[in-house]
């Protein structure tokens, strides 16, 4: 079989090894497709070393196929579609409080273990999730980050008729809007790079860009001086920190989507003055794959427009250098088999 | 009668002027005590005298006994003991949401308008809550500050048997302690003055100095690994705000009562990480009100001991010096009627 491996140093090699058996309570998937998400870009420049053991087959969006199955799993039969939730819980401990998700001791699969950028993978059955026979493998790539959106728009307690103001239209960012939106929300979308502004607006969400317009009056004119209800941070930089206190109206609900890795200026006097709310948001529960899934086997929404590019896996080191000289891409797959 | 008037430049003054009638709407109450927040404080410091119109009288911690009624005023009778809550909301507008206690046109009384420093004072009858005929009024010169209280851990959701870290033992901080154990729960206070930690061991609170001790280890200790459930931030100073993300357990509640003047830094990475909330906390609405009154006439906590000093009004400017060569003291009332 083939797999990839991050070595360090900006650099990945295409590997042959040997097909592994299933242990106890596992079972192996042929992965069908891998997603590229930011954290891997991160991998990828050297930013995570210290964590990451090299070499590492890394990759954590992904679909696939039941391919063995390994002593003591049951509910599953070989060729069934699947997912993988890639949260290790199994550290899990009762100062949790039950929050497997995010306890203490989760390991992230495909960061702290090896992960599906490779042809065949042996994950535990517990972290998988059952799709339907129609579900397209390529969509359901997407299911990982388009769980950490549904997630993010849960945590908010969005109501239909609310309005949304999501600051980032990265490939995160505009799955928010989608679910946002397709949850009954007013959306706008801020994003300071054109061409993800097309792509929103071709994805039939309003963008607009806040260095060419006065985004606190924009949102303003457009909900009758309300303001936001809920505001997703989804850019991760100090701008829009500055401006998610202004945009939010009286007790609106700001999401903390974006990964801060230093301290930041924010506006606590805002949060007291109009009884705001900052919600940390981290991955995704068992019901967000769930609603995931569902999302993406209705295929109702434009998610094949989120995927820009398929590419096989033995290019990995190209798709990444592409994907670093190429800020405006959403979402590029590998075709794990090819 | 007899009023106070602040004229800027840290001096008040005691005025003799005509009682007057209550016009339509309003009511004339006979002050029996007032108290003296930190805001009256600020005031005093010259702090706010872009927004105080000099000469005004101040305060809106009070409790007092009808004197005169106004024209349409229905439901008070002469001599029946109030408090008056000093939000004027009658700017509120649609896109306050309803949230009429921070509608963006507050008005506070006692601030933007005449308060109760004074032996006789008018107010609108909509800002009134009644007292039993027992409410002790001394005691209800504090159900201000205790709504504070009440709203807080109301915000904060905090139920029976978590655990609640209150940063910070100022009068505020003592009265959400206090509420917030009422409620059940268990209490940590964290203050860095000694006098002020020997005060909330009087009222029966658990009390540490985080200047001493590891607070975080601490917290960790008396939770079994879970930290704290709900923290409230009632010190207003960085590093409250650097532990209040580390005392947190997973999924806890941050609640702002602080006031912050300045941007300030915070680990938002922590908001992530452990999916907390911070919740914006200002004033109290009418149902906090009720609750503070409820837990007043009832005088099953130790409100006696937070009252510090009793003042004659007339010694309005040696009470404010006092207070501010004092930082030890908690509640000093004034007498309105000597
Ligand atoms: N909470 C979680 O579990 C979770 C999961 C995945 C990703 N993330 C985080 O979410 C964030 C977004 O992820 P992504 O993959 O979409 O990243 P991304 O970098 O592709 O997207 C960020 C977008 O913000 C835009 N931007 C920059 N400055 C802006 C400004 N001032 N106003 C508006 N937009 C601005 C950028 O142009 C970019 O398109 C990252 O911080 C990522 O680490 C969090
Ligand atoms: N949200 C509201 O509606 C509302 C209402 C009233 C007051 N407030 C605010 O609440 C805050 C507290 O009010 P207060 O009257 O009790 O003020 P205060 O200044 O008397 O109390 C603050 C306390 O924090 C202590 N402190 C300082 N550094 C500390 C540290 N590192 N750790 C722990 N404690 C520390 C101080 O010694 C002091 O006792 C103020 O910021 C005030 O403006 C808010
Ligand atoms: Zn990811
Ligand atoms: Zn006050």
């Amino acid at each position: 079989m083939k797999a990839t491996v991050y070595k360090g140093n900006k650099t990945f090699s295409v590997i042959e090894k040997e097909i592994e058996q299933p242990v106890k309570g596992e079972v192996r998937i042929k992965v069908a497709y891998s997603g590229v998400c930011g954290t891997d870009v991160h991998i990828y420049h050297g930013m995570m070393d210290k964590r990451v053991k090299m070499p590492l087959t890394i990759g954590h969006e992904m679909s696939g196929t039941i391919d063995a199955i390994g002593e003591g799993v049951t509910g599953y039969s070989m060729g069934d579609k699947v997912v993988v939730r890639p949260l290790d819980d199994r550290g899990v401990k009762p100062s949790d409080k039950g929050f497997n998700h995010i306890c203490e001791d989760l390991k992230f699969i495909g960061i702290d273990s090896p992960g599906s950028m490779q042809q065949y993978w042996n994950v535990p059955a517990f972290t998988l999730h059952k799709l339907k026979s129609e579900t397209d493998l390529k969509l359901a790539a997407l299911v990982e980050p388009l769980s950490v959106a549904v997630h993010d728009v849960r945590m908010s307690g969005l109501q239909a008729g609310e309005t949304a103001v999501v600051l980032g239209g990265g490939p995160i960012g505009l799955l928010v809007a989608m679910v946002a939106k397709e949850a009954g929300a007013q959306v706008i979308v801020s994003e300071v790079n054109e061409k993800r502004i097309a792509k929103a607006k071709e994805l039939g969400l309003n963008a607009v860009n806040p260095t060419k317009l006065d985004l606190i009056e924009y949102v303003k004119e457009q909900t009758e001086g309300r303001r936001a209800d809920v505001v997703f941070e989804v850019a991760g930089v100090q701008p829009a920190l500055d401006v998610m206190t202004e945009v939010a109206g009286i007790r609106g609900r700001i999401v903390m989507v974006a990964i801060h890795g230093q301290k930041k200026e924010i506006d606590l006097f805002k949060f007291f003055w109009k009884e705001l709310k900052l919600i940390g948001a981290r991955v995704y529960e068992k019901e967000d794959y769930e609603k995931a899934i569902t999302l993406v086997t209705a295929n109702k929404l434009p998610f094949t427009q989120m995927i820009t590019d398929v590419q096989p896996l033995s290019n990995i080191q190209k798709v990444f250098e592409g994907i670093d000289n190429n800020p405006d891409g959403m979402k590029v797959l590998m075709n794990c088999q090819l």
